[in-house]
C-alpha cells in the first residue's frame, strides 16, 4: 500500500508540489506522523502539530505556504473530508480473507458464487443463493436460502443474511449485522389498548386479559447498491411486501428497522436509529444518533433530524428536526429557552397575581 | 405451501364464497397480486388495488361485494390483522434446516436432544442441555452448559443460549439474540458517585477516584413458553436468582433486559427498549420502541407506554404514559401543547408586568 | 466451588461467629435458601426472609443478633454490595471452555498463544494475533489480524474482536460484542446539508442532492486493562489514530463507540448508551442507560448521567446531569416540576390578562 505523492494527488485530482516521488506508507496525524507518513493537516489548526511531528510531505489546506511549515512535499485539498475519503480508500488494506472458499465452509451446492470469492471459514451458505463476482466474506456468516447479493460484497464476521434477501453491488455489511430477521407483528383475538388508545390518547375503556397471536412475515428484504450496514444492525423483513432500502444508504452500528419500512437513497441512519414498523422514510434525509421514528409515518426527502429526535408524526421534506416529540430546530431550541427560565417565570407570575390582587 | 380458498377459510374459521376450490400459492398486495394468489384487501381502502392487480380471489372485509370487486372467490375476515396471523402462518415454509443433527456441529455427549430435531453447522451443545422434541437450530447457534429448552423451539443463526438458562415450549429466538449475558454489576470500595446522588439528587460533597470490583451473576434466566426474542436482544443474568420472563411476553430486535429484572406474561417489548437492573414489568405491558425502565422499580399489569417514554418511577396498573420523565399520556400531550405556546407567553407576561408597573 | 463459613469470611477480610466449618455450596435469597446455602441477609429487611428459608449460615448487616435469627453461624458485611463482590466471584464456575484449543478452530500458524489456554469450537485467530496467557475463548469468536490480547482474557461466544485491536490485561467480553467495525463517517462532493445546519441551526438554502462517499478507518481500537464490554456492544475503529477505552473502564450491553471516541480510566457506560464520533469521555463518569453523547464533544471527569439524557455540549468535571437536551439534574427537576404546572399556569396568565383588561 506504498504510494508516492504524486500517484495520491493524482489518485485525489488534487494539485501537489515539491519533491512529490517521496513514498508515503501511510496517513497520520501530523504530531504523531514518522517520515514515511502523509501527515494530515487540512487546516491552518494543524500547523503546530507539524512541525511536532516528524512528517515530510502532508496534505495541506489551499494556499498553505508548504515550504515555511518545513515540507518537502504538499497535497493540497481543497475540500479535507472529501479528499480523506480518497485518501483512506487507496490506504485501507481491508481484511485479510484467503482466496477461494475455506474448506471449512458449508455451501449448498445449489449456490452460485462468481468469480474470484473469498470466503472465510464456518461460513453457510444456502440452497439457490447467487453472489457476484468478488465477494468478500468473512468467517461465521450465514446466508440463508434464496439470497441475492450483488458483485463486489464485503459481509463481516458474523453478519446474518436471511432468506431471499436481494442485496445490489457494493454492499458492504459490518460484523454482527442481521438482515431479514421475522417483523415484531402480534394480534390479540379482540381489540387491544394499544389499538384503542391510538383512537382515545389515552383512555380505556375496559381491560382485557388477552394474548398475542404471531403474524408470520412472507417478505423479505431488499436493499440496493452501494448501501453499507452497521455492526450488530437489525433490518426485519416484511409482512406481504419487502422491507426495502435505498441505493447510497448507510445504517449505523445496532440501528433497527421495522416490518415494512421503506429508506430512501442516499440516506444516513446514525448509531442506534430506530425506526417502527411500516414508516418510510425519503432519500437523503439523516437521521442523527438515537432518533426513533413512530410506525405508520412519513419521513420526507432531504429531512435532517438532530441527535435522539423522537419522531412521531409525517415530517415535510427538508425541514430540520429536533425533539421529544420532534418539532422543527429552531422551535425546539426557542421551546427550551423558555423552559429554562420556567422556574423563574412561574414566580414572576405569582408575584404579578399578588400585587394585582393587593389594594393599590 | 398451496392450499385452496376453502381449506384456508376453514382453517380460519371464516366464511367464504365463490369458487372455493382455486389454488393458492402465496399472499399478495392486492395491486401487486397474480393469478395464483391471494389478494389482501380487509378494508375498502384496497379496493382499488383489487383493480390494478390479476388476482382472482382475496380476503375481504365483511360484507364486501366480492363480484363487483371482480374476483372469483372470496374469505371473509372480520377481523383483518387476526385473519392473517392465521393465514402467513399457514404460508411461512420456515427455514430451511436439514433434519438430523449436522456433522459440523460439536453436540457434548451428555446433551440431551429430543426425537425430530434440525440442527444445522457450526452449532455448540454444551454438557448436561436438554432441548425438547421439533427443534429447529440454524447455524452457529451456540447453547452452553445445562440450558434446558423445551419443545418445539426455532432458534435462529448466531443466538447464543448461556448456562443453565432455562426456556419452555415454543420458543422462538431471531439471528444474534444473547440469552444469559453476565449482569452489569459493579461496586467501588466505598460509596461511590452514584449512591451519594441518589440520595441528594443531584449534590455531590466530595469526589473520591475509585475503581469497580465485578459483582458476578450466579443466577441465569428462566423463560415461560411461547416466548419470542428479536435479534440481537440482549438478556443478562441474575445475580442470584433468575432473571425471568413471563409465557406469552414478546421481545423485538435490540432490547436490553438487565440482571434480576422480572418480566410478567404476554407482555410486548418493542424494538430497542432498555430496562435496568432489578426493576418488575408486569403481564399484558407493552412498551413502545425506545422506552426505558429505570433500575429497581415497577411497572404494573396493563401499563401502556408510548414511543421512546423514559419510566423513572412504579407506574399503576392499567396506565397509558408518554415522555421524558414519564406522565401520564393525556398530561404529556397538555404539557406539550402548553411547552409550544411557551415562548409567546413568556411574552406576554413581559407585556403585562409592563403595563401593571406603567402609570395607569 | 464448595468453602466453609470461616474461608468465605476469611477471603472476604469479613469477621464471622458461630459454626465456621459449616460448608457453603453456593448463595441464595433467604427466604429460598436451603440448609447449605449461604443466605444473603445483608441488611434488616431480609430477617423475615430468614425465618422463610432452611438457611443456617448467612452474609448479616455489621452488629445482626445471627442466633435470635436462627443461625448457626454468620458472616458480618460491613459494605453488603462489596462483601457480594468477593462471594460471587469465589462462588461463580465460569463459563465451561475445555482446556487446549478445540481441533475445529482455525487458527492462524503465526498466531501467537500464551501458556494455558482454552479455545473453544469454531473460533478463528488471524494471522500475527498475539494472545496473552490462561485465555478463556469460547466457541464461535473470531480475532482478525494483528489483534494483541493480554493476559486472563475471558472473551465469550460469536464475539468479534478486529484487525489490530489491542487490549489490556484481564478483558472479559459478553457475547456478540463487536470490537473494531468500521467507523461511521461519509462525505459529500460539496457541503452537505448537516454541515449547512451546524452553521445555520437549522436554515438552509438549498438542498441539493448528492451520493456520499465513504472515510475508510485506517486506525484501531485501544483498550487497556481490566475492561469488560457487554453484549452485543460495538465500537468502532478510529479513522487515523485508534479508538480508545481506558483501563478499568466497563461498557453494558448494546453500547455504541464511534469513531475516534476516547473513554478515560474507570468509566461505566450502561446499557443501550451511544457515544457519537470524536467525542472524549472521562474518567470515572457514570453514563446511566440509553444515555447519547453527540459527536466531538467532552463530558469530563466524574460526571453522572441520569437515565436518558442527551448530552449535546461540553460538560465540566463533576457535574450531575439529566434530561434531553441535558442540564444539571437539580434544574431538570425544577423545570419538569414547572412544567407539569404549565398548562394550570397558562390560565392563571389569561385570567390576569382578563382582570388587567377590564375596567376597574
Amino acid at each position: 500500500m506504498a504510494y508516492t505523492v504524486g500517484e495520491i494527488a493524482r489518485a485525489l485530482g488534487a494539485d501537489c508540489a515539491g519533491e512529490i516521488d517521496i513514498a508515503i506508507s501511510r496517513a497520520s496525524e501530523p504530531a504523531l506522523a514518522g517520515p514515511e507518513d502523509l501527515a494530515l493537516a487540512m487546516s491552518p489548526a494543524y500547523a503546530e502539530g507539524l512541525a511536532k511531528g516528524q512528517a515530510v510531505a502532508a496534505m495541506v489546506w489551499p494556499g498553505a505556504d508548504w515550504q515555511e511549515l518545513g515540507l518537502r512535499a504538499a497535497i493540497f485539498a481543497p475540500r479535507g473530508r472529501l479528499a480523506m475519503a480518497g485518501l483512506s480508500a487507496m490506504m485501507d488494506a481491508g481484511p485479510q480473507i484467503a482466496p477461494g472458499v475455506h474448506p471449512m465452509s458449508v455451501v449448498d451446492p445449489s449456490a452460485v458464487i462468481g468469480a474470484n470469492p473469498a470466503i472465510g471459514p464456518f461460513v453457510t451458505i444456502g440452497a439457490g443463493v447467487v453472489i457476484g463476482a468478488n465477494a468478500r466474506i468473512a468467517s461465521q456468516v450465514s446466508i440463508s436460502e434464496g439470497a441475492q447479493i450483488g458483485a463486489d460484497a464485503l459481509i463481516c464476521q458474523g453478519a446474518r443474511i436471511g432468506a431471499r434477501v436481494r442485496i445490489g453491488d457494493r454492499f458492504i455489511c459490518q460484523p454482527g449485522a442481521v438482515i431479514g430477521s421475522d417483523g415484531f407483528s402480534f394480534v390479540t383475538p379482540e381489540k387491544s389498548g394499544v389499538e384503542e388508545i391510538r383512537q382515545t390518547l389515552g383512555q380505556r375503556e375496559e381491560i382485557k386479559a388477552q394474548s398475542w397471536t404471531r403474524i408470520h412475515s412472507l417478505g423479505s428484504v431488499s436493499i440496493g447498491d452501494d448501501v453499507e450496514i452497521g455492526a450488530n444492525a437489525c433490518i426485519d423483513r416484511g409482512t406481504i411486501r419487502d422491507t426495502t432500502i435505498g441505493s447510497g444508504t448507510k445504517l449505523d452500528n445496532l440501528v433497527h428497522i421495522g416490518h415494512n419500512v421503506q429508506v430512501g437513497q442516499d440516506t444516513l441512519l446514525c448509531g442506534q436509529v430506530g425506526v417502527a414498523g411500516s414508516s418510510k422514510i425519503g432519500s437523503r434525509v439523516v437521521l442523527a444518533g438515537q432518533c426513533g421514528v413512530n410506525d405508520n409515518i412519513f419521513i420526507a426527502d432531504d429531512v435532517i433530524c438532530g441527535g435522539a429526535t423522537k419522531v412521531f408524526t409525517n415530517v415535510p421534506a427538508g425541514r430540520v428536526m429536533l425533539g421529544y416529540p420532534a418539532v422543527k430546530m429552531e422551535q425546539h431550541i426557542e421551546m427550551q429557552k423558555a423552559l429554562r427560565r420556567l422556574p423563574r417565570m412561574a414566580a414572576r407570575l405569582t408575584e404579578l397575581e399578588k400585587k394585582f390582587s393587593e389594594p393599590s
